[in-house]
């Protein structure tokens, strides 16, 4: 396992002393029992990259606290390129893992999708739990930016505002997605039950291009999280 | 949505009846709501397609049975590559989970691995419960051949029987995966905890190769799931 990681509320320099409480200072000293001279990765979410050392820990009133020297800290540009994911929310704890299995695939964001045919509606998507399951991601993946989750967007929407021009739509009745290039990449994901020939002729006219990433039908979560890999691992900038 | 799956212990001919029965019957009949003239898609998870009409349908001491017109039927010839993928079990759920996304991805077959920091030791991996998992699964994405679950292996063992020859090793320290080609491929993916030093150097020993899917950490199961999607994907046959 790599270095437990921590989220700061801001990039620090090195030499800083942070603060750590809450739910990040339990877990690091009562769960993974770290303690006075022990490492940590930092992290804020918005591309910090650091490390520090565990000077201090206490407790009061039932709260643990512990401060960190901050050994080095670095500010990493955006994961390239930026995929946003525009994919239906599937129902239950399906939508946490396919959140989860975004941010491990590197994908920049992630909007819920309203379709003909979509099940959840965004607006019960509970945002602020799935920001958590972002940073709770992030600790463990090893990401320096969060993965964003946006406010929820309607196709008959989008088929107006030009984010479909160039946009990726997964689907079986495109060809095997192949590298496009470029800095920033639009994908989406339909519902279970898929896209209606309506909703795919208005993509197609708005300028987006079917693409397929499999043989078999594949669940919701399961293909946002396997499309957005494959393109992220096609689109990898040249080394 | 697609036309309802129920599998089939053997492969019919086209014109035969065949009965179904059990949970395949109640299921159709009592939660799809289908019934005479409707029609379903048959598989047998050993390469049946085939399509056929409910002829009859009967309740018996509460159980439910279906007759089903064959109309048409063919066997198609196992997914090429034939992709094996060895990986270590996550715990719970998340097992089931990985098992339902490598059918979804085109694998040929899993088998539980042990290595030096495996949590879940394969033999308490309960295969019965999983093929229950293939075969839901295959009726969900369309596959005509079941993924198989194959014995507990040990890392140790593979190290000496031939099997890591050419065997795709997912790890972080590889380059990124490129096309390989051939007809069957190897892919191993480690547990949450990595690969141990001395097992990545036994491996390459042995004639694997590592290679990455992603520039992040990620959990076995998605892991499991990516790198069996991109290679798929990557090594699908020329159109």
């Amino acid at each position: 396992m790599g270095v437990h990681a921590v989220l700061l509320d801001h990039a620090p320099r090195a030499g800083d002393i942070a603060r750590i409480s809450g739910d990040d200072a339990h877990h690091a000293l009562r769960v993974r029992r770290l303690g006075e001279g022990d490492l940590l990765a930092l992290r804020d979410g918005a591309g910090l990259v650091g490390t520090g050392t565990i000077l201090r820990t206490a407790k009061h009133d039932g709260l643990w606290t512990l401060d960190v020297r901050v050994d080095d800290a670095r500010v990493l540009p955006p994961e390239q390129p930026a995929l946003h994911v525009l994919a239906c929310a599937p129902k239950g704890e399906r939508l946490a893992d396919m959140i989860d299995g975004l941010s491990q695939a590197g994908a920049a964001s992630w909007a819920p999708l309203r379709t003909a045919r979509s099940i959840v509606d965004p607006r019960e998507t509970k945002l602020d739990r799935l920001a958590r399951v972002t940073r709770e991601s992030l600790k463990q993946c090893g990401r320096a930016w969060a993965l964003r989750i946006e406010p929820p967007v309607d196709l008959l929407d989008l088929r107006r505002d030009g984010t479909l021009a160039g946009a990726i739509v997964a689907d079986a009745s495109g060809p095997p997605y192949e590298r496009r290039g470029g800095p920033a990449l639009t994908l989406l994901v339909g519902p279970e039950g898929g896209w209606t020939p309506d909703e795919l002729a208005a993509m197609r006219d708005a300028g987006a291009t079917p693409a397929s990433f499999g043989r078999h039908v594949m669940r919701t979560e399961v293909a946002a999280v396997v499309a957005a890999a494959c393109v992220m691992h096609l689109e990898r900038p040249a080394p």
